[in-house]
């Protein structure tokens, strides 16, 4: 089968070609819980071009050359002999870690902390081709009317973007308002939650106007426009008190220190995105009992409340479908910042 | 009345009479919801030195001079005309923070969070005197057989210490390790809190070998040095995983850096000691799913539950006695580092 | 003024004049946290018709006569000389249950379970009348654009609807199926606020074509009309799972068992309304998790919620306006069932 | 092997062979996640004798004769291709529940509410056996020092008892009062967990002095004997208020009524014992928002935590030891309620 991989890693993204795109042997069913999908549809996320610069070589459990892409929905083709949760032919999103089932974390449902996580490709091979393996553990229904492709991106940008909805709002009562830092893959995923589930004002804030209008489309109250007044701005927006919960998908720059000075008493601070640092008072957090907490992809349970509501109409993804020999094309548009929707890699 | 009251701050504590024992009016009841308490105790605590230093100078509402003491107990002497829930010559403890019963906070028992919040012996005049007025809000009858003097430190270390663990506990589940970093006022009483409270495995970290056998004597299951390998131990006792929970009753120096290191995957730093800094990378914070809390003081509902286990004999206050004359001389010792026990004032 | 009184009960309705439009001197500030308030609106409720035959004489704390009327709202127009949260000239909505605001229940925030609760128009004089006396703890604003004869019921059949689904929400996730047993007054709102601040879907049952048509337009995914297989209906509405949530406003006759027995595994049946009776057998609770949950009332936070969802648009009340002088006419046609939405009687 | 199977169904137990003790072949390993476990204890359930008597046939998936016996432990012998989390020759404890991992239940870590769960020794055969059958899911390690015979009631009288607790205590604080209704095999558990986890004070109900005079060994703080007026002895001991929660283990006779009659407002009734009914007026549960919740068996992390106490020594468990060959007697003394500890059957 065809499959996109990585030789070696391009710090710079300076190569025209990031993943080779090549005959590979078709996967099989090595153990009884084993899955075979044929991919319907595989998101490009910007994760991809951090493993293909090697940033994540440390964590890497494969030696190269290996099959990237951890977005991925498609249909069943094979499964192992214990299997009884899905069936060949099935239409099925793709949770990209997979998990022992076995440990503490597993147990209680937080399998996202699972002691033995390995993630589909980035720590074995993934999408990014025509079939890939998984286990039964990781595989979530599609519902009716929607396609592989349509879905993919859920496997990754939606469950963290619901999961980090879901830690944002424990508390959050009518008249709370929460914001949202960043209208991009997940942003925009986490706009659409918020309104779905929880009676919050929402706030979005991102430097692209176009961004901005995506957020008003999809159920934000307020839109700001990133810039040195941003905190200002969500402090009158909020008469002062600030933000019940601060979601921030960017993690990066000023944006931490923003997120924190714009969380309000007792609020909040959800971290997702992650390159940045803050620069944290005991005094500034003790004072006013704020809360920081990070969040890392989302569980299973995650995977099917966030296609239940999708299936109700009430999220929808912003997905670009592309050719799946287009794939290194898409990265370095991605890599531009010239993409304006998630990317999904389908198959001719 | 006698009164101990500040007529000028000392940023460096060189002098010899840090506050002035002198005669003042005697407090009156003004409003209908005014209650005058003869002061039966009186702790002294280390915000006591601050504020002395003028540390907290932006933050008090009153002009110099006035009488300091926000940990206070007593017996009530003289009510206003509404109120009916205490009577005079009640043994009532004196929670400092007064607040307007009105504002959201109030109103879903989150008072230490009141917008209208104002500290006794902080912004207004406190327990360092034979009486003082309070509201009827502020009280919390004390447990026969136990006196104001015995009392007194709940009102604020202890309120504070339990406020805590109720915070870092939330999740808590037999197996989990909690660690309280110094074992002083306040960490004395959190580890008791703890033992009476949850099932929680302790440990109790602290630089001096005295204040680690206090801890053991409480409850504390092992007793860890303070030092440069203090998270090498942590881990160690905890087989690698860190804890689920740990409260930083220092908040200086190194510990805030150790306690986020020690802190185990979805656990929890709670940040109670205030004076340091963390340089907190958000790629650390998001990748664990851990969470930092800051706690402030307490609510009046956690001054009723810490009174109630202190009745049921689960939790006791480590507490020395001195005449109220001496203040000055017990405020020397503790800046000098030489109390062992929570100082409270007595008048003869 | 004008009030209306009872004079005496009328255990089976068949009177003329349930109440007696008579005047009444005017109520007068007597203690610092009075507020009088014109008003500007008050509900009708069956609660009123129970009051008038005598079903709550052993919960009354008065003699009769006395004024009835417990959702009211209206102007502020005199306020006792501690009053700070509110002013004359305020538009506002009257919580009718006076609390001591002392009492552990009331410190957390659990009003409406207070020791000394005593409901306006129950317990002591109400707003069937042209002005009232309140307390200022129990008054919450009303949002710009909304008139107190708009708002009215949301003091009672508002928070009661509103408090309700925050009890039957606590852990719904999107794809979990929560019921609606009556939609009336209560049962309108509940749908409204099930739409804004969770992912349910919405099932509504009545025994009114009319009723499950309102439902529909306020946003319920399925209407059922009340009849012998409804449980039948639910279960296959729901995959044969039962529903997450069954919140019962009727609570007699045959539904408090078809609400039991449609409630799935781990499940909550709220009991809101409460003129019958369930069979219960443990085995049937024990085996499949389920919880029965009673609710009262709600808080003033509650109060405050809800209304922040009604200024955002997201929650409207059905109401009627009717002139004060006709009120008599008005219960008697509550009684047979005749009104089909709020009645709200309003002054000249 | 040897092992006692039951043969036909005795509705008055009046045989004096209840299970057939004879031989059988050993189990082997079918699926890549069978472990063939050898018994080490296995305890005797009342529900042992229930299923004897035929009231479960309903619910057993397997014809007659087969192997009874559900608190399994004991030592690995044998393990399936795909077991990494156990390995031959580890003690461990036998969750009795087989379930698929896979359902919503199970990947929310609910797996006592798992869709496909089937009970060992109810619904397969079980280890009243030399040998048994498990699924590596099913295991959980028994702490050094502690023996297969001690710890096998823990698999279902420990885990329901503990399980009760922790619904019973989610809102509880200190002052809280908790009732244990029934000091057998769950309630000496039971109470023993409330003092290790919780600040509540605990009143146990009995009929026996003998089982009051074990409850305040092992942590009650009162102790009432059952009777006609259990529940005024309760409302004295709480002030008149009632308790927080009320944990019945019994569930039988009067004592469903007076549990509900002694649960105080906003408190718990927890259902665990489940012969008789309960006559609900909805008035009654609404009026004082109580809560009705039933409980069963408990979870795989519960059997860790309830094992995790117990090897902390804050939990221990009242055991007496018999030869496998005396089952029949054993059954014998329990149906005739002569039996102080829970029963264990051990090999030669």
């Amino acid at each position: 089968m065809r499959a996109a991989r990585l030789h070696k890693f391009d710090p710079d993204l300076s190569g025209e070609e990031f993943l080779k795109i090549e005959e590979v042997p078709d996967p099989s069913i090595d153990a009884f819980d084993d899955v075979i999908v044929r991919v319907g549809g595989a998101g490009v996320c910007r994760t991809d071009l951090h493993i293909v610069q090697g940033q994540w070589e440390e964590a890497q459990l494969m030696p190269l050359p290996y099959t990237l892409g951890h977005e991925n929905a498609g249909w069943v083709e094979e499964v192992g002999d214990s299997v009884r949760s899905v069936r060949p032919g099935d239409a099925v999103i793709v949770l990209p870690g997979v998990t022992d089932g076995v440990c503490d974390a597993c147990r209680r449902g937080l399998d996202n902390r699972c002691t033995e996580l390995a993630w589909q490709g980035i720590q074995f091979d993934g999408g990014f081709a025509e079939r890939l393996r998984t286990k039964a553990r990781n595989l979530v229904p599609i519902p009716e009317g929607m396609t592989p492709a349509d879905a993919a991106p859920y496997a990754d940008a939606g469950i963290t973007a619901y999961h980090s909805v879901r830690v944002a709002t424990r508390g959050t009562v009518p008249g709370d308002d929460v914001v949202v830092v960043g209208v991009g893959g997940l942003g925009h995923v986490a706009i659409q939650v918020l309104r779905a589930t929880t009676p919050a004002r929402i706030i979005a804030i991102d430097a692209s106007p176009e961004a901005l209008s995506t957020a008003t489309r999809f159920g934000a109250d307020h839109a700001v426009l990133g810039g040195p007044d941003t905190v200002e701005q969500v402090l009158d927006l909020t008469s002062g008190r600030g933000a019940a919960a601060v979601i921030d998908f960017v993690g990066d720059g000023d944006t931490p220190t923003q997120a924190f000075a714009m969380t309000g008493t007792g609020g909040t601070q959800v971290v997702v995105g992650y390159g940045g640092s803050l620069d944290l008072q005991m005094l500034d957090i003790m004072g006013s009992e704020r809360s920081i907490i990070g969040v890392v992809g989302g569980t299973y349970a995650d995977l099917r409340e966030v296609m239940a509501l999708s299936a109700s109409g009430r999220v929808e993804l912003l997905v670009d479908q592309y050719p799946f020999e287009e794939l290194n094309h898409v990265m370095t548009s991605l890599a531009r910042g010239e993409l304006h929707a998630r990317a999904v890699m389908v198959h001719g």
